[in-house]
């Protein structure tokens, strides 16, 4: 199967990524199944790690924590964490050093897996209740700012909460309320809504991450909770080793939801 | 203020444990504000710890986690955890060692302490919406069963869950799922309603914590996951070393829920 097919099956999509063949992102694919970020750290970080996700769980909603070397998740038996997302990125000293498709070959006993919820499953039922998402009309990335607001500190682990943005039209901006409000593994209600300088986002047209999106004189600004911000809280408290998925490249579970 | 007065401020009951000159059970003191569990453990072991609750959410849905060696929760500024609750328990090796009245001189820098939900404040709502609960009429404790229902292992921590059992009129039963389902920190929605045999309870009569209560012939009896389970899931692990709050005497924190 080429990288332009759609997968239904989580489980071929995520023998696709093992064999090699399939190294695009995952948006899209096995319609229906609960997509996670996914956050790896040594067992000397991982309780602090676990705290953070405790205390901040609008970015971090934990979807599933794996025991130190586990590579088999609950939510995908069969599959390995080391090698069936698309593609992965090392960190070291809090600074990006390389972008991989599998880390089994780096893999150690004393690496802790973090499976973190995203908004794929959010985004899918806002559009089924026919509220329109530009960004994925246009098959681009979300995009995401970097905010002003701390998130609660936890050990080693402090930083600024990253978020999603979308344009929504004023009368639809109560029904992706409350959508999102049902869904606390998917970053649940908004953290903002319509004023992008109280976040401390300079020029919505510039965000840090993802792909710009035009927001129309009939629309308003909705932000999320991102499950981007491990990343960068990773990256400013200049954690000595971790790995997490490349920006798009999430792990398929066999979950609904 | 003597025993047999009311607390209304969760701050005066505190200070009250902290002098010594209370040292009851906290239900029906300080209404309105959530009242918890706890269980403090070693640094060593506060990963799969953390991780237990994590994975069982429904017996340990977590009100705080402190860092290690912190006293002060960030639900009652001003508090220790070291000494305002009424009781303690110390258990070594699983085995319960001793009980007192505070734990500031047996403090160490590498203790964690976990704040864990409790089902009084989703007591007061049932009540308030008309359904009775024989065990607060009758002023005794409610009744605690370990059951054959496994909780999900984490490291070290493995075990059985431990429920509490209140007898509900028929009529009532779907709203006393309905107003607890909602309140996931006062440990959710119940995990069995009407058979005490399929949990592996022998004999309803004689629970192992608490005191029995009596089922009238129209009432069914409903079963929700305990606080309690955290302390067997401990003796049951031989944890080298924990710290509980003794039964019945709670931390009540500042939180209104």
């Amino acid at each position: 199967m080429d990288n332009l097919s759609r997968f239904d099956s989580p489980e071929q999509l995520r023998r696709a990524c093992r064999s090699g063949e399939f190294t695009l992102p995952t948006a899209g694919h096995a319609a229906g199944r609960i997509q996670a970020n996914m956050m790896i750290v040594p067992k000397e970080h991982a309780f602090d790690f676990l705290l953070f996700c405790q205390r901040n769980p609008k970015p971090c909603p934990l979807v599933e924590v794996l025991g130190p070397g586990e590579v088999e998740p609950a939510c995908a038996p069969g599959a390995s964490i080391a090698t069936d997302l698309p593609g992965y990125r090392i960190y070291r000293d809090g600074e990006f050093v390389e972008e991989r498709v599998e880390v089994a070959s780096l893999w150690r006993g004393d690496l802790v897996t973090f499976l973190i919820g995203c908004s794929f499953s959010f985004e899918s039922q806002v559009q089924a209740a026919g509220v329109p998402l530009r960004h994925i009309d246009q098959r681009r990335n979300v995009a995401m700012y970097r905010t002003n607001i701390a998130c609660t500190p936890a050990g080693i682990f402090s930083g600024e909460m990253v978020v999603s943005m979308r344009p929504v039209k004023s009368r639809d901006v109560a029904k992706a309320v409350e959508i999102s409000a049902r869904l606390p593994i998917a970053h649940g209600a908004p953290v903002h809504i319509g004023n992008p300088a109280a976040l401390g986002v300079a020029d919505i047209m510039r965000p840090e991450y993802g792909d710009a999106v035009e927001i129309l004189d009939d629309e308003v600004p909705m932000f999320w909770a991102c499950g981007v911000t491990p990343q960068w809280v990773a990256q400013r408290s200049k954690l000595p080793f971790c790995i997490t998925h490349a920006p798009g490249k999430m792990f398929v579970t066999d979950l609904v939801g």
